[in-house]
Order: structure tokens, then sequence, then C-alpha cells
């Protein structure tokens, strides 16, 4: 089964456009847990509300030890009740994103992952090629930093335009086995809007709402297709960090459901 | 002491601009060896024919069992001899690339990565921040699909260019610290001396030579700047994989001198 299949069964399932982010930077556990059983209490305390856990890869490396390793077990841990998405935003030569597709999809075992298009198609073409797997191409992202290069107007196809909309068009020239979808920002709504009504059936990771001060609501309206799908919205500090004492695990759950109900009572609009 | 000084001083040292890559990849390894002996032997073959090595994480993500261990030790091996960089090319939000340079430059310890400019400012600041550390700016890769999204016209500062030209002149510009550099392929030596003149001294970092097929001649002489300085020229498997027998590191380091000899003869041209 795809990813998109067993991500659409998942929203179904759980009545869920939730992904919750498990970026367990170590500076900011609640208590003295290993990160494995911080991630272990906050999978079972959500994985009924979510539709995907996220990864960001960064705060395992950083991780003293055998950070690959807790990585490893947490997908596994995860593994069969949501799809899971390595947050690695890769891409490089050919041979060298192969290695890496290698790592992500056969030896970590997600679901998808996040990539970076800068270098271009072939960088690319080794994660598209694992048709079962999802590759989420950033394309505008959350932070103040986006506008520096995703918004230089550029000339594409007899037209201006800024980056992030040629790398838009681009993505869905590359999506021969229906397996890429797009990051788009939560925090620039109008962008989302505009690449929504470009792109009417592709999906959509929004990231940036809760700590980057995305407006939920708009994300909700504007990233999701007619169906009320085709988006997933991210968020990971305000969910595992929601309590930094004993109780965590407990608050996130609290979080999650808010935060999943605020999105469907959007998306029934 | 700066990563460029002992970049510098490695290049004076050892009477070169050589980097080797290594690029390490299981599948490739001549003999049965584990990667850090394989490593071991290929860094005892050639560390005083060379100013830098640059290793790929993506290889020793896709080992199984403790790739970023071998990884680690490889660099503590190296230390002190000639610098070491990182070819990572991470970029992501401000708490997420924190993450990554601890990793790269805390926990890892190497003197310089590679980064991907693509979210802006912000996602490379966590890294450049470490004044001492080097940071090579991905502008112009060397392989086709660079042709995809770096070679678009766009509107900046007034004038129409190529996006790889605007990633070199934001670069210049965030270079505060004097501790960035440029990636430019070897593949494509017309914009290569296009960068040189525009950016006179700006470090750069050039893959692209050896298997890729870029012409290392006009890669030194369009590279270099006035004082046949200021660039490195990788080459990582015309090298580590001179041979695949047993022979491998005394092949690799013939393959050391040939290529940085051939470089010097470009230099004092």
């Amino acid at each position: 089964m795809s990813f998109f299949q067993k991500l659409g069964d998942a929203t179904k399932k759980n009545q869920s456009l939730l992904c919750i982010g498990l970026d367990s930077d170590p500076e900011m556990l609640p208590t003295r847990l290993n990160i494995f059983d911080f991630n272990r209490a906050i999978i079972e305390a959500t994985s009924d509300l979510v539709c995907a856990y996220k990864i960001n890869l960064a705060f395992y490396e950083a991780l003293d030890g055998h950070g690959f390793e807790v990585l490893k077990h947490t997908v596994q841990f995860i593994a069969g009740a949501v799809p899971v998405i390595a947050d690695a935003k890769r891409g490089d030569i050919g041979n060298t994103s192969k290695a890496y597709a290698r790592a992500i999809f056969d030896r970590l075992g997600f679901d998808a992952t996040t990539v970076n298009p800068y270098m271009g198609f072939d960088s690319l073409e080794p994660f598209i090629e694992y048709k079962d797997k999802g590759v989420y191409i950033v394309c505008r992202t959350s932070n103040t930093g986006a506008r520096d290069f995703q918004s230089l107007v550029c000339q594409y196809q007899g037209k201006n335009q800024p980056l992030f909309k040629v790398v838009a068009q681009k993505a869905a020239n590359w999506n021969t086995h229906n397996n890429i979808g797009l990051i788009v920002g939560a925090t620039y709504p109008k962008e989302l809007k505009q690449l929504r009504q470009t792109h009417p059936d592709m999906p959509f990771l929004i990231p940036g709402v809760g700590v980057q001060g995305g407006d939920l609501a708009l994300a909700v309206r504007y990233g999701t297709n007619q169906k009320g799908e085709g988006a997933i919205i991210n968020s990971s500090r305000q969910i595992i960090f929601a309590s930094r004492d004993s109780d965590f695990a407990e608050a996130a759950r609290k979080a999650a459901i808010a935060l999943r109900d605020t999105i469907n009572q959007v998306r029934t609009i």
C-alpha cells in the first residue's frame, strides 16, 4: 500500500489531519526520561488522535551515543498504527541521495520523507523511485528566511513568478508515481491559498502552527482540498512539550485532542 | 584558529589544493574491510598530500549499526593533520538547524560543513554563528539537475540574474565572520569563472572532477584566486576507489599524487 493510501486510511480511522512532530530535543525533555521512553509515552497517549507522526532527524543526530538507534526503535514502535514521516530535508547528487534514501526508507523504516529541491530533479529521483514511499518537497517554508530565495521572482514558462511556485509546478510534473507532496508553512496563508488553487489535488504538509505562530483556521481552510482532506497539519513543541512535568503525556493528549478537534471544526465549515 | 586559517596552513604545508572525499560506500569497498579500517588506510596513505578531507554523511547514515560512531572515529583519527569538512547540506528552521550544528560541530567534531540555502538566512545562521567553523553554501552544484532551479533567471537588486548568483551575493553579504565559502561544481566552468570574477576573495569548494567529468584544468584556472589559492578541489571515488583490490591504499596514494601535481601545474601557469 502506498504512503498516501496509508495516510488517507489513518485520517479516516482517527478522524484527524493532525501530525505530531516528535522533535524530542533532549534539552527540552520534561523529566530525566531517556528519549525513547519519552517518545513511547507520547505515542501511547496520542496514536488514536493523529494521521501521522513526523520525526526530525536533527534532534537524533545531535544525541550522544546512538541517536539513530533511538530513532529506529521509535519508528518500529509506531509501525502499523499510523505512517511515519522523516523530516530530513535531504537532497544531494545521485549516488549520495541513493544512500540517504536507503538510510531513511530501508534502514530506519520511514514511510515518507521531506526533501530539499535546490539541487534539482536528479537529487530527488532516488527518493521518488520508492513508489510506495511519500516524498514531501520543501516548497514554501514557515520561517522568516523563506523570503530570501523562495520569494524571488523568476522567469519560468513565459511568466514571472516566485521561486516557490516554480518548485510546486516542477514537483507536480515529477509526480508520475503519485507519491509527491509539498511543504507549505502555515505562516504564509496567502501563498498557501494560491498553491491550493493551482494544485487542487497535491498533498500538503503544513508546519508552522503553534510555537511558530501560523493561523490554524486559515491553514486548514486554505490548505485542505474540496473534500476537506489533502493536507496534514504538523505540530511539534505545542503538543509534546505541553507540560514539562511528569504529566507530559496526559498534557500532550489533551493538547492533541484540542488541536485535532479545532482542525475538524474548520474542515466542516 | 579559524577553519580557513587551518585550511590555508594545510595547503601550504602539503602544497596542495586537493580535498579527498571519504565517501566510503560499503557497496564499493575493495575488500571485506570495515569502513573505519578502510578510512584509516586511505588517510594514512594520503594525509601528507591533501589540504582537507570531506566526508559525506549519507554513506554513514546508510550503515547498519553505528554509522555515526564510525564517522566520529574517522574525524578523530584525522584530527590535527588537516581540517575535515562534513558534507551534510543541511538547512532547516532555527531550532532544528541548531541541533544539526551541534551534531556536526560539537558531537562529531568537524571543522566545517556544507549547507543548503533554500530556506534562507535564519536556517544557516546557527552554523555561521560558530565563528571558528567553516560554512560552505551550496551555490552551483555539479549535477545535471543543477539547471532545474539554480539557473532560473530571477529579479534581484534591479537586475535579472540566475538564482545561483543571487545565492552567491547573499552569501557574501552574510559573511561577517569570514567563515563562509561557496560550492561550485567543476562541471559548469563558465559559471565558476563568472563567480570568481564577481567574488574574487570568496573561498570555493569545487566538486565534480573525476567520475562526474568536470574539466580539472578549467576548474583550477577559473576557481583559484589571483594568488593561485582560495579554492579546494574535491575528488572522492577517483581516489578512494582507484583500486578495489587489496592495494587500494597504495593506489589511492598514487592517484592523489597525480591529481595534486596536476592541480599544482595549472596553478603555476
